[in-house]
């Protein structure tokens, strides 16, 4: 949707102002990276009761996504290697202790296979082919475009759905290859959302309608912003008080020190909020 | 450095341009959070050989710097409390399992106290005053100034040098606070910074003076620039075979359907990229 | 079970040869241990869609099952607190970086209340009535003992079943509290036992039966046994291979040096294989 | 030594009750496991500087030393493989999300070895010819066994002292393989013991001295025994203050209910005291 929106901007078409909510900090991080790092478990138990435990994973894409699966994975006890196109990306999940490979240097020892790009047939029909059998395919991504699942509705291979969700593929040779929800999200698809990320996610949105009908005639042209970090700031001062956390406020000596206002914006706007676990 | 820079090209000042290869992402994340997570530990061990298992440390700030010591002390066992003036890194905290304080709630029962704010008088002599016999302060943040450091330098109180770096500051009760490098940056003062990182960094600052140097006319005026993305992809891409990490190459279809180029840039300017440990 | 074997026994009363498999190694850390630490959040998740990151939960009993609650749920971001009456196992909870508390202490700002501990009325009414709306109780210890259910049966507080396996307990203001399983054991109420651990249980039972049966005259006597360190290895190294583990192989002159068989046993009976996640 | 005492008694040639203090439940987890995860990361650190994100390290032997080494490069980012003789000890590594490996699969590709087996010659010449240049071999286990040092005494490989505990090792062809402490035990010889541990440690000493001389006549023989569960646990009781640690105590009713004495012990001898990081 966004894409469309920027791509509207571009051409000069787009005939409203438009806010960019799912690039802001607290609807990036909360229904991206820490939604995922639960629903990844979840999705994958509530379908196939797997235990996480010593299997080997491949992560495709270490954005916040991947990082929440990884992150997860890694925590349960499982053996994860990540999959990048980015370098930056890349040198982060080696520092954060994962190897980064190419997808057909493990396809045929990994367990389970997760694809986080947003790209389009990051596993192949070729690559499923060479899977083990018992093995496990699922999209935490974008879309259903991920995996080619397409190319799995062939003559040769039998589909058989075990439960809601849960498709065997089987191969003339027996090997079964466990499809979940058809290669759409499973996040949306197997697990749910908590209220707890809703609620930051239609705070973000709403905030973000309400500051496009209050702000003042020429503050926003027919284009796509951000949303305003004090704005992002606000969103995320209304959820501290479920976590019964205490903010420290700057005294005016403080404030002053650092060039900022006591009520923010705290952070310059191309401030990266690096989130480690 | 980088403030005065800011300074100077908002007062139309600055008589030539300057890249800001301190914000630029390998800088940030290596040198400040993935060293960082190293060096707090090897800075304490070093100066006064603390076990970290068990003990109750707060940790004043929630940027790279904050992150990468929590992460740290808490994979060794430590208990750990997080102070913050900003919401959003606040919420991160939480979620990352990590109690947000006000200093004063816990001043009592903390074991060690780290400053990571960039701010000045974080910790008071107040607060020095409450803390318990034994208990460690230090700083890791910026400069000298977090640590109210003159204010112990009072008649009533004792210094005793221990060894290089370490002093008990004494109360006329004998109650004894170990102030690590005066107050001074801990990683600096008391442990090192690994090669790697120095690599990373000096490539970045290496690659911005090309940059300005081959530089069409006119490409950079007299302001403050960030380091273009693409260079800080190749900044990363020069590292990754350090690691032995394969990057995955995106084919023509691909590219198009992302509208990337195939050899990068791979993100939009804002992207943030999360963190995970 | 095996409490009655050992009365008997003690008593002179068994009258054939036990295999006490449950406190076999294997058993006892991947049925417990590894299972649970998947388990509890399989199964808050399937009953409440509770969200883990910056949540308080209070874990009662540091055993095998409170390490695996207690690992899960500090690394997907809780804060947890444990509370236990043996030492040993208190000390190791501080070292792995848990508070120890009792249950009064913390009661009221506690979201989850996990019971692990094989114990009785460890969670009292009283206890219950001072719990946060919203927050839940659940047991992963032993039988349905663990929290005083009996009390909450009584005219002033209302039962809303709200969905299988899950009721809210209403106060007069209005107040609930989540029961899960109505205190029952959540692990087999609310989440399934992977294959896996099912095959190591399934496996050392199977071992025991043909150990006890084929063993020579006079090996067992009417008494209570552990399953001999050798076959609790065997029924480990029969499921090396699902992991694609390769174990190492002593030479003789090692074996000679560490005056081991090379074909094990490899450990004296009383060693504790920590388990670190 | 134990193994001595142990060799005396079953030969009847032992002339005085002796005390296995060393296999004490507070002795084995804090001398060895805890502060093993410590001191892993200082030793590596004081002598090498070396970062740990991102490195490969194969960890020989997965006893509490291992696990202790393991789990403390794990969450430094490093990537870490585990060589293990036992098939429970493997099973567990497996669990806890390490490959197992034997060491000839990995010996090309790692940063790092370390030893903690217990074990003569577990990284031979032949291995030492096949690492890589700048990579780092050290022993955290036993002695100064473990690694074949005398192989690398031979006239075509030079040896340079760079600083205190570091040498290089030279081959012909230039690599560099950095060994330190000339192979004995990095913890003794490049990190400290925390004062912490020593306490916990001197303790149960104490205590199974006084033991033994205040025990009734015949209680001891001329044997070797484990210290009395009850003393581990006093041991242990003894040290929580430190942690603030606040022990829940039995009623009458949970203490019958359970059939324990209120004071202990809690637990019976097989018990295993799993350790979760």
């Amino acid at each position: 949707g966004l894409c469309k929106l920027y791509q509207l901007s571009k051409a000069g078409k787009l005939c409203v102002p438009a806010m960019n909510v799912n690039d802001s900090v607290t609807k990036q991080k909360f229904d991206n990276l820490y939604c995922c790092r639960e629903s990844i478990l979840d999705g994958l138990k509530r379908t196939t009761d797997v235990m996480f435990g010593g299997k080997q994973v491949v992560v495709c894409g270490y954005g916040e996504v991947g990082k929440g699966c990884t992150a997860a994975l890694k925590a349960m006890g499982s053996i994860v290697y990540v999959t990048e196109i980015d370098p930056i990306c890349s040198l982060q999940a080696c520092m954060d202790g994962f190897r980064v490979v190419k997808l057909n240097e493990v396809i045929r020892q990994v367990d389970i296979i997760i694809t986080c790009t947003g790209n389009k047939n990051v596993v192949t029909r070729d690559q499923l082919d060479r899977m083990k059998n018992g093995s496990i395919v699922c999209n935490m991504g974008h879309s259903n475009t991920e995996i080619d699942v397409a190319s799995l509705r062939t003559p040769e291979l039998t589909w058989e759905r075990v439960r809601s969700q849960v498709d065997h593929v089987i191969w003339p040779d027996g090997k079964r290859v466990i499809l979940l929800a058809e290669g759409r999200l499973l996040n949306l698809s197997c697990s749910t959302v908590p209220t707890f990320v809703l609620s930051i996610t239609a705070t973000t949105q709403a905030l973000a309608l309400i500051e496009l009908y209050n702000a003042p005639e020429g503050r926003y042209k027919q284009d796509v912003y951000l949303l305003p970090k004090k704005m992002d700031e606000y969103v995320a001062s209304l959820h501290l008080p479920t976590f019964d956390a205490h903010l420290t406020e700057l005294s005016d000596e403080q404030a002053k020190y650092l060039g900022l206002n006591k009520n923010g914006p705290f952070k310059p706007n191309y401030y990266r909020y690096t989130f480690p676990c």
